[in-house]
């Protein structure tokens, strides 16, 4: 390929509204444009990236053997009227109706369409184990479509869906995919990631892992333990309760607190500690807006995935009216209107004595016992871990905190689908049961992305060897020297023979710096410069983007030089991609 | 891959609303499953068809320069307001709304994503020419799906699209892709592909070629001159007026024709030749019902296409009312109600004396001459040619019509995309230029369909090689004898390891009958025949689906033997792949 022709605008300027370097460095770079609202058209250099990493997922899927199929984008609503989650999913579903008036829906991931396909199939448990995968592309109407490719409404994924006769046989095989998919992350150059627990939100099923790039850009929050294996993305962290030593029973008492409507306020003109003051955080369920009470310790946030989990249903922000039974800015837990759902987190359990709203405007407890006051209160799990917290698997305080980007899942979904679709088998009683699934999946583009922020220096990517959009870049430096332009072409031409995949810069009158910095923006693993001044000596520059080789080589020796480099960039992938056990 | 392992099932009976074999057995062998209304899920077997399809026209794409990109499926309203077809196209496009009220539309075709994808790149004329494609999802929303994958609502479709400096370079690049389809069609097995001219439809331009595979149960009616290469869709074969020997000039008459409201009452009432009479047929607009009358000889049809062509929108069948201006069944020429826009077809051309509706009830002209009756009477091309009609490019009277199906298509779209949405290059002297687009569209579903179509016998597909799932079956006939499974087990690796994708059925208690119909149902061309009969003589049966070959093979040779009637069958296949030339 001759940059000269290659389709895409590189310049130089950081688009205003990039706030993640990957997102202005394939804009720059001209791998992508953005059509709309989290929607981008892939450019060529994007799209042999995305081929390769679509490639090697391929490769590993096959590997475990997953058989490729292909399910439509759009679906007939009955499908997902099947399943429930017609109703249940929010407005990131796009529902329409054709020219007859049917209900379709846009397909953002395929548990139905999987059912669908093998529930005729796979009748008799000899059928089973199997797993089906496709490459298709998904639109998902994202509230916020942000930071490129890394969330956007329009996006390629390999979905995958298997099918067991037993739990246990699920797990055994989510164990192969969990190591496929470190493969696939190895070998595509981030064998970094790592697999954190999540929460299963709408797919169902309990137990799930998300695949972590880590990086302060991120926008999941992961929990690690310093002390143990424990890993967790926050939305699934466990907070474990660990009540203040200080403190002692003390009567309930109401008491005047003047203008005091947040936790702050309050602590401080009682002068009380936060650690011993209770919190209301308030939310309204989408379905008919009746009122959601969340009680946490004053110094600690609730965790809206868990919460929404234990509701069971979408909720959104309280607003608060002076109509409404809830007095905002005094809402405690004692005394309560009936009307709010209410949700005690297990950071106020065993504390002696409280501090929280007293339900009418200007008045606080304080002295209130949870376990004392309220009638059966129950304590759930509805905060967000801390840095520092107590580890839910080792039992020490050791809990810190990053950002990842989620590049991949992988899910235990057991009989959520195929109990709702009526799928079932004959087992070897003759007796029928709901066949148990298992769905994995990797984004395509967002991984591209995810590989560009965790290589890229401040001039360009620095793409990997393997998913590269190719290998070999040549710069040459006066293509209007006859003698120049005659030793590029060759090396070019015999680069080709040799099948290495070439980008070859044979522009006239483009300056070196900025045919560098082109060929930066691009990322080529292996960049070769033509000049005169090389060639005087008989010799082309040899380099490598990411700055370890810098060699005078002698024209006669690049092609083997360049080769011997490029087995040496794909044996150190190939040297990442290890064995890895999963312990559920 | 074991076959027992293959997910989709296979059947005897064919499914009731199947009106072509390739529909009947693609669903029979598990190739698809139908998931709405001209949707699919494409099951394993199809998919590595299809990927073998998109495989070859990916690199006859890339041979001639084409450069890969992907444009999303979603596309914003505003990209198709721009070009004018957010409004022009029918309700075959998709059109829906995102949560926040955002237009939005399921691409059915590309040029405005391309468009908008290069607009920016292409400013000036060194960048020229290029093509850039994809192979993408697409959506349109048919009236009436069927025919299994011929005709279907959800499609994978490659689409390109080539941008010019003048009408010159396009035509010569127009006709690379010409050879290029070919080309594809060949190594995909239906070398017996023909182009005719068609119709540009909505698609805008002039010159435009479809790629037509001949097939008595063909959707599209094509025109063919026994005389010389003239091939055209039949929506686009010009009509050449013939007018009849007999008849000669008369008076005007208006006489009494009570209950003749059909061109052949009328005829027989007054024994008038057909070929003298003016049949009128009408329409109205979709936009605001005004009537459209198009009038014909007697003995044509109406070719709507070039109707709507010269309307220049959307056109219905007119429903006509008793308050309405026109008197149906006695609707002609002369002296018609002026609201209506009428048409005369070029067969009426000519004519002395024409019996034609007198516009009243009960009432028909005859001795009418439209050259002499009217004032300044046209004529125009809206009628259909006919077997034995006039060539319009040799003259003679040598049509014949013949059905296909369009596997291909190929446009020359003129500056219709970028005039209208603004995408202009500056040219050597410094002047702006709008440049001239071509577009070139095949259909990967629907070419299996096809080939299948073509490619079959009575017990299923006979794949070409270059596109089969799989290039060897084996048939292990006693799966629980160990030695024959050992044998066929035995092979199954040694082929594996020689390169060749084998399909092995091991499947125990399953009687030949039935191993050898599912076999046929998956078409595989070439098929190894593993008994312990063929083994007391050492020997294994090697055959071929076509049933070309039928060989006892010694075990020790049967790779090799493989190897080369392997090497046999891609050969016959390249040498169906030559140049071809179009004469545009």
């Amino acid at each position: 390929m001759k940059l000269a022709k290659l389709i895409g605008d590189r310049f130089k300027e950081k688009p205003a509204d990039c706030v993640i370097d990957s997102h202005a460095l394939m804009l720059r770079g001209g791998y992508m444009k953005n059509v709309g609202n989290g929607i981008f058209s892939e450019l060529p250099i994007l799209r042999r990236i995305t081929a390769k990493i679509e490639a090697i997922i391929r490769e590993e899927m096959d590997a475990i053997d997953g058989q490729e199929v292909l399910f439509p984008v759009v679906l007939p609503a009955d499908l997902w009227d099947e399943s429930g989650r017609y109703d249940s999913v929010g407005s990131e579903l796009i529902r329409f109706t054709d020219r007859n008036n049917s209900r379709l829906v846009l397909a953002m991931t395929h548990e139905e369409a999987a059912v669908h396909l093998v529930r005729e199939y796979a009748q008799t448990y000899t059928k089973y184990p199997f797993m089906i995968y496709q490459i298709q592309r998904k639109f998902r109407d994202e509230a916020r479509p942000r930071a490129g490719m890394l969330r956007v409404r329009e996006f390629t994924m390999k979905d995958a869906y298997s099918f067991h006769t037993s739990q246990e046989d699920l797990e055994k095989y989510y164990a192969i995919c969990y190591d496929a998919y470190y493969r696939i992350f190895a070998r595509a150059g981030i064998p970094e990631v790592v697999t954190v627990a999540s929460d299963s939100g709408m797919m169902g099923g309990n137990i799930s892992h998300e695949y972590m790039l880590l990086t302060p850009i991120g926008e999941d929050v992961i929990v690690f333990c310093e002390e143990c294996d424990y890993r967790a993305n926050m939305e699934a962290a466990e907070n474990i309760a660990d009540p203040p030593s200080t403190g002692e029973e003390q009567e309930l008492q109401c008491i005047e607190t003047p203008d005091c409507k947040t936790i702050d306020a309050v602590c401080t003109f009682l002068n009380a500690d936060i650690k011993s003051s209770c919190k209301a955080v308030v939310y309204q369920k989408n379905r008919d807006d009746t009122f959601v009470v969340a009680f946490v310790r004053g110094d600690y946030e609730v965790n809206e995935t868990k919460l929404r989990n234990l509701v069971g249903e979408e909720i959104h922000p309280a607003e608060i009216t002076e109509t409404d039974c809830l007095v905002a800015g005094y809402i405690g837990p004692y005394q309560i209107a009936k009307e709010a759902e209410v949700y005690i987190d297990i950071t106020l359990k065993g504390i002696p004595s409280l501090v929280a709203g007293a339900n009418q405007e200007g008045f606080h407890y304080v002295g209130l016992n949870l376990e004392r006051d309220l009638e059966n209160a129950t304590f759930v799990d509805i905060s967000k871990i801390q840095e520092g917290s107590i580890c839910p698997c080792c039992g020490k305080k050791a809990i810190t905190i990053k950002r990842g980007i989620e590049v991949g899942n992988i899910f235990q979904l057991g009989t959520k689908y195929t109990k709702s679709m009526g799928m079932k088998y004959t087992d070897e009683k003759g007796e029928q049961h709901y066949p148990i699934m298992g769905c994995y999946g990797i984004g395509v583009g967002r991984m591209a992305a995810s590989i560009c922020e965790a290589h890229h220096d401040d001039y360009g990517p620095v793409w990997p060897i393997s998913i590269a959009p190719w290998e070999v870049h040549i710069c040459c430096l006066r293509a209007d020297d006859e003698d120049t332009k005659a030793a590029a072409g060759k090396l070019y031409e015999e680069l080709q023979d040799a099948g290495i995949e070439v980008l070859y810069d044979d522009r006239e009158g483009v300056r070196p710096g900025a045919m560098f910095s082109d060929a930066d923006l691009i990322g080529v693993p292996i960049r070769v410069i033509v000049s005169p001044r090389n060639l005087k000596e008989s010799c082309f520059e040899i380099t490598t983007r990411d700055k370890t080789v810098r060699e005078m080589v002698p024209v006669g020796e690049a092609v083997t030089f360049i080769q011997k480099l490029k087995e040496e960039m794909y044996q150190k992938i190939r040297e990442t991609v290890k064995e890895r056990r999963i312990c559920i």
